[in-house]
């Protein structure tokens, strides 16, 4: 199952690591405890939407484009995990049945 | 400040009202109750990313195109409110070449 929390934290950890920057800097600067960001980065605590838009102010980087980056991994783990099959967005296979009918098969 | 339960909550109640669908029938399918469905589709809880996936599997939507349609909403809530200024992704002061004046040259 793709957990959100998970996928959050490897780009709010990216982010930060490609800035050169220690836990304890970016903790400061958001005013969160370092153990706190440490635990969201590592996917282990969902974020409340205050506290991840103080850690992307600390990041100086823009919610939408972390959210960017999420949905981009996200993707690919739907492509991996089918996912997308029989969703909205899923290409037609064939015939086309009824994501429902397809469920009660 | 830009809260992404909210924009997120927007994002669902879209999704649902385009499927024609109740708070009561996607509820059901998510197997969440219909006052919490409410709540987060106002943007007044934090679903978990449990939650989240369950009720995106309710709209037979990928959660990285929910968090696409998001990520996009709040790009113009920031660039409303001016949070790009001074971020990674801020453009440079001084003389400029727009992305698309380069594209149309």
């Amino acid at each position: 199952m793709i957990v959100l929390r998970r996928h959050l934290g490897d780009a709010l950890r990216r982010r930060r690591l490609r800035q050169g920057r220690t836990l304890r800097q970016v903790s400061a600067a958001a005013r969160v405890s370092l153990g706190y960001l440490s635990e969201v980065e590592r996917g282990q605590k969902e974020p409340s939407s205050e506290l991840l838009g103080a850690i992307c102010g600390a990041l100086q980087v823009p919610l939408s484009q972390v959210l960017r980056d999420v949905s981009d991994d996200i993707a690919l783990a739907e492509l991996a995990d089918g996912t997308l099959v029989g969703s909205e967005l899923a290409p037609p296979a064939g015939p086309t049945v009824a994501p429902d009918v397809v469920a009660a098969a």
